[in-house]
């Protein structure tokens, strides 16, 4: 007898047919013996057509009245799935976020969950019902209803689990689970049988996709373990969890990389205590996302470079011209058709090496780097757009990553 | 300085031009100066399309989870109305039902509504804001979403008239008022401009189809005075209060009608102390509406006759055949193709007479009177099917309503 959540997501729940599979799968727990929460997204594109809805009435739209009008989604779906359910005659229940004990805080549009009162949850399944709760929305003190931002059913499942003290988290998607890079470019991708929390991260964050960072910070926090697996095909997904026994004892567990980068380089920024700090606060004011940062030093002056979006260049330069009186500069220039391409692996902090390792591969495949940034478990670099998909299928090959391990 | 509760249903939010059109009828009221408490309805054909997804689902879809499904509609409206209003420069909130402190009891589908804690609401008011509130829903005390049933955005502006002393709850819809009869039908029928609650109740019941009976009877108790008006054009519409001067002394202030009624009759029913009630008990539990009930006794023996829906006649027939030996009788017989025509007007308790004006009109016109009911302001007959429309226009013409009275 084990305790199960799993979260579905808004492709897996996109149409009444898709919702009977779901059912099929959470049966399948049932039946195993295993208790089981399932939480669920707003059905496929039922987001969408709300949005647009509410964009045809406001470009602007408060988000408070947002949040009052996409958690209806959510809600959709946890009735009907709760129905596929008792027609195929389990005792089940819904819940929506507030329903559920799901206290955020008092921010519209991307909260975070404050505490999970799940007393109600715990009841329902005592007697032995399935629970069905809605992802991605929760409650203020005061009865706000609110929602988590992206990636928030995922957290609601991964907040869930940690509170009920589930044995795991089974992240249902429209992929098998993690893999070694994107399947999608690179043939000799390989899926993953397990990856660490650190290591999630830092392919969430270079945007892997698979699952929200948030979700990952959460279940590193509360030790729940998780796996990502396909709603459509049985096979089993990838294991996310504490420190995972070295695969084949590889240092690099996976490469994530992305198109449509910019280089913004600064040249001649005068030196003051605050100059650094002030471009980057104008820039974030502007919701411009910065990754790599690199400065040097010439004289009494400063050259700054950094990576943006290539979408975000023209408002940059904008926001840069705009601001000049409070940051002075020499001139801007930029850098477009450019891409990122990272390795991540938790043995990369006691092999001070691979870094090395990387930018030799890429040197002898003629990849010149543009720009570098590193951390304790991931090496990335700044590189031409055109010559991304060769650098990542050298680097995969180079690293042991497209041949299964032995012992798999 | 007044305070009115609206209330706009389906049809009058039945698409994002619409939901700005209703924004602007608000706003006219806060002009006006006026506290707005702004009730709504699910957008158009939302209802229809939750239900049939929920019925690709399940034959019979448990009652809670429709509840959870279909209390999703009013949230989408009450959203959207808010950012139309906010994008106008109003401030305003969205409250769904439970957020309004809108309690039902503990019943689904077709919840009363038990209380109304609205400090919530008062205290937004008191800002100045207009709030909006979802209509049809409301919560347990044990915070399980319920539903109200048909009427029920009706029912819950006119309880929230009634729990926050409005001074008046506007009903706005896609007719101009309360008629004299159903000007579908009958050219000469015109609009009312007032109407007690007791005629109004009558009207409600005999299908006038404007308001449903429960908010009437709620508005009757709670003594909020309403007005039912259109929300595409701007004349007054019908106010529903106290009694109501007589507009020329009229005694009869409307007509109702309707077709595909069925008469049965039990011949020879067994006498016994509960011969009547097992009947009517047993055509109940199968939810067969019975309305005008007839008995005569001749020997030992009752001849029992009623009206039906004739839709129901088949499942009626099989009900009293099964249950004979409950009930012993010697033969059923039935007539179909039948009409009921009725006249309501709180003069009729002071006037002794109406009734037998009412037959010498349909006599005189050479319709037969197949069954009769009184109530002390309601007399209905039923007759030819074909004959309807004819003596519906007679009774108009003889009771003096095809013509405007002098002080209007």
């Amino acid at each position: 007898m084990g305790f199960i959540v799993q979260k579905f997501g808004g492709t897996s729940v996109g149409s009444v047919e898709r919702i009977v599979n779901v059912a099929e799968r959470v049966i399948e727990e049932k039946i195993r013996g295993n208790d089981v929460v399932v939480v669920v997204s707003a059905m496929g594109k039922t987001t969408d057509q709300l949005v647009k809805m509410a964009n045809e009435l406001s470009k602007n739209p408060n988000k408070r009245e947002m949040d009052m009008l996409l958690s209806t989604g959510e809600q959709v779906t946890i009735s009907l799935l709760t129905m596929a359910l008792q027609e195929k005659g389990y005792e089940t229940v819904s819940y929506t976020g507030w329903q559920a004990g799901i206290t955020t805080e008092s921010v519209h549009g991307n909260a975070r969950i404050l505490k999970i009162e799940a007393e109600r949850v715990e009841q329902q399944l005592k007697t032995g019902k399935i629970v069905v709760v809605a992802g991605f929305q929760g409650v203020t003190e005061n009865g706000e209803i609110t929602t988590l931002g992206r990636g928030g059913s995922d957290t609601t499942a991964v907040a869930l689990a940690a509170a009920l003290h589930a044995d795991k988290c089974d992240i249902y998607t429209d992929v098998t689970g993690v893999y070694t890079t994107d399947p999608r470019y690179i043939k000799s991708a390989r899926k993953l049988q397990a990856i660490s929390y650190d290591e999630m991260l830092e392919l969430a964050h270079l945007g892997a996709g698979v699952l929200h960072p948030r979700a990952v910070e959460y279940a590193k926090n509360y030790h729940v373990p998780l796996e990502v697996r396909s709603s459509m095909e049985k096979e089993t997904g990838t294991i996310i969890g504490e420190e995972v026994a070295m695969e084949e004892n590889l240092v690099v567990r996976g490469l994530a990389f992305e198109d449509q980068i910019t280089r913004v380089t600064i040249h001649g920024l005068a030196n003051s205590l605050t100059g650094l700090s002030d471009v980057f606060k104008t820039l974030a004011n502007r919701h411009i996302n910065v990754d790599i940062i690199i400065q040097s030093f010439s004289n009494d002056r400063t050259n700054l470079s950094f990576s943006i979006k290539s979408h975000d260049l023209k408002e940059t330069v904008e926001v840069l011209k705009e601001n000049k009186s409070l940051f002075p500069y020499e001139k801007i220039e930029s850098e477009s058709g450019l891409a990122k391409v990272s390795i991540v692996g938790s043995g990369m902090a006691s092999n001070p090496g691979v870094a090395a390792d990387m930018f030799a591969i890429l040197a002898k495949n003629g990849v010149q780097i543009k720009m570098v940034s590193t951390s304790e478990i991931k090496v990335s670099t700044v590189i031409e757009d055109s010559q991304m998909v060769n650098a990542v299928e050298s680097l995969h090959e180079a690293f042991g990553l497209s041949h299964s391990p032995l012992h798999s």
